[in-house]
């Protein structure tokens, strides 16, 4: 089982890097795609039904009026998270609200503007469930990440 | 040609009255289904592609992550007028971004939070441009409008 | 396994129930408990600690400055979804953002203000990826919905 | 039948060129002219009385309290683009909220912040209602972006 | 001189009646006319440029897309104070800064949402820089407001 | 020492209540005024350069724009906290960034909206810093509330 | 008479420039200060007190929790025009409420964020109710304007 | 007794170093530490229980969902002074929100959007209470900010 990552515009693509780096860390299995819900919506219809047999958990990266992640939630029963992009003019607050505020019946699991890389800890929080070995991993990620900030020390330079 | 109206929920029927109310004064057909982006989306494809060809315009109404109207305007090139609905809890500013920040390529016109009469006056408008009796019945809506507006009197009764 | 409810304060039980009613019908055994971040934060930590070998998904119900979907996410790897309750004040603006926008390194998945109901479906989807069974229950539910909305009929009583 | 393009001032320029190249991709002819609605409200006026018999669709161009597609609105019924601007402070949502915002019975229909291009493929979809060949038109355009998409490759390059 | 107060709408009477009230108290004469910026665009403009001659101060009341305030102030050098009214979506901010956000060269001088006596008081201010008289009857207000706050005792009854 | 607190307005007397009761359980002596910044600015002077001797913290209450806070901490370099109080407009949001975001140099302790209890809290924090046996009572009162959260049992009644 | 500016810190030295500029093209006398509410307020009610005397229209300039124009305004009765300063956080909202918003009683003339022009030009208008001569002033000023946008061409250069 | 900061990320640290510098100037003791609520939670905790004795103030540096500032007042009775920091999207209202709308019963003093500097100063004005020396230093420092306001002048240069 994979993550399905989509991305509704090349120009998100430092945010799918992001996901792509996150998941290779861990050593999961991904497919990343440029599909835009609005201009290529038979495209991402196909894409969709097509991978749900292969895909745990489907990302979508989109901005401003940011439908990806609830079309694709749409189209399957999979968990769909969202990750909002930031913009210029409303700083992603736009998009954040276009993928949190779904309806009852279809949820997008929605993250951080901009929060690429804690899109693909959630996706491997949920695939770890049932996978003992990558939550060993994830408990492993959280305990370096501890001693890290334990290591970092703060010295006033004034 | 018609007007057709989609609406979100039927929990939105006052809105949709609205533009209903408005065609009908203009004396224009239309038709009015309540098919959700989210939770009947293979249902809202085949309307619109079975709609588009007696349809002028598209009117969709929906609220919170308003994206009827850009699921609309992504399946068809008839012009889509986005109807944002009033929430509880963020007023409708929400479905106001969901509706009117579009990528390049899919616009949606969108109307006023709650605005359902001005988006079938708009859609009158739209059609008016190739049929000159409706013309003539916006310019006597405005000109009655404009009257109402000078016999309304002010009279400070503190 | 189950999904392990806690709600900052009793006065959001209301969500809850949307939550365990929607769990029911899915027949997934839950937990609920009234735990806050704040007010009782050791209390806090021993539950979730010992919940967690029992738990696929934690749920956190909160509102205002609405830590408790972050504070349970850094006390387990397991998934957190968190639900921001609205407010009088600023609608569930300050919750929802409290709530979303996590640092790198530990998401919460965040639903929609009050979306009591799609934390219960999202929980479902997360675990149905390793249960074929609930995975069924799950595209039923969908067809389901859309089957009411198809059902629905919309008519002009001007 | 012309497509009337107002900018409320020179420095919106930008987002003219967008609509202009648009517009002229479709064969689509304009005229295109700086008048502000406040600082020169007589000239606005008689403009639009003047452009009105030519002009299929009104596109606004306005930042700040965007009054510019209003006062054209009130002006003129055939339908008026209103194009937001973004601006440094608020970041465009104040030319938004006054764009979309307006009253009953006199409608703006409203695009994306910046949304100078999608302006331009509204009108057209506006006018290709009773014109065959624009409408063609606008499918190939569709046709070509949704092929643009499926030949964008995403390669993770860490 | 008198104050000219213009209201978008007769929805807004009680505006009007706050800003009346107040002037009757100042001893300052006022007109009062019901005329909305877009559904009697022309009948405004006669208005304004009628009563400018009488004219000390123009209040508009105007609410959502509040542009009143602001074709107002394109019609006549006086000065042009704006109320920005409250609505039931977001509140009054989007008619705040559709009055206050206005472009250079033509200000509109905004008070607070629903602020309709102190647009009064800020226009007596503006007439009593040449009114010893009413100078003096501002001073005693403000005198005797200050007088009721020290009255004013606040005891605990828990 | 005792704790005084100023309201802007009687109008916001339930939050005053709220403090008091706070410190009357507490044990803390306090004076409670209704002082405007704006309606009665000498007399705040006065009364804040008096009470300063016999106090350890002051507490504003104030709402729309609140500068109530920042006035009295500008007369004073006693700790002052600032309660926001909601609006029927902006709900509270203008009041918080009016009491928060003070100019470097003179600082507003602000708490929540509407957050009376929490500032007499505050206040009690404050002096309990060179009070063992108010510190104490504070210990005590949080031990309480954990206990309370843990005996409040959630059970759903579906 | 003069006008009055009143900065609250140097940092706000352009808007404070933009004011002055404008004042001179209509020949109005002025004078300029920095004092801040909050660093400087016993200066400031000496100012303000002492200058009232010659001072048709105080302007304030201030960023933040923007208090000057608030606490000027309740230290005279003499008009004062506030200018909300854009910040890098907030963009000027927060500066823009804090101004605006003010409790009835005590109004301060609020314009755009970082409107400085409009100051000068609303503080000149003020002025010209009793000055036939400035009015003409203000009435050429517009026309020049009017006539410069008329000459504005725009020209599509793709 | 001495002033602990805690920083949630390194990236803070210009933020630390204003309050340090602060403190240093008003010759207060302090720790500065970098520990992230999410990312070592149990060293957070540790570390508060420690400090507790020797603090009597907490400083917490946070941006986004700025949950440090809760979670230390969550774990202490010390008075805890929450610094949220401004944001590449959303500016820091997010951590302004998240800081200041503690539930009742635990408050967290609120500063403005990167006001370290004040921080410090609000930490210095409540250890003040019990230390004459330091309220000394603090209205010497009032006074020096006020003399160093009068001494700066505006001179227009246009």
């Amino acid at each position: 089982m994979r993550v399905s990552i989509i991305m509704g515009s090349i120009s998100d693509r430092e945010i799918a890097d992001a996901i792509v780096k996150q998941l290779k860390e861990f050593g999961i299995d991904y497919d990343a795609k440029v599909i835009s819900a609005h201009r290529a919506h038979a495209h991402l219809e196909e894409y969709v039904k097509e991978a749900e047999k292969d895909t745990a958990v489907f990302i979508s990266i989109a901005g401003k009026a940011a439908h990806l992640g609830g079309v694709i939630a749409a189209l399957t029963t999979r968990p769909v998270i969202g990750v909002p992009c930031k913009s210029s003019t409303l700083g992603g607050l736009e998009a954040l609200l276009s993928t949190v505020e779904m309806p009852s019946g279809v949820p997008v699991a929605t993250v951080a503007i901009n929060g690429g890389k804690n899109a693909a800890i959630l996706a491997c929080e949920i695939m770890a469930i049932s996978d003992e070995n990558l939550s060993k991993k994830l408990k492993d990620f959280r305990a370096k990440m501890e001693e890290e900030i334990k290591n970092t020390e703060y010295i006033y330079e004034g």
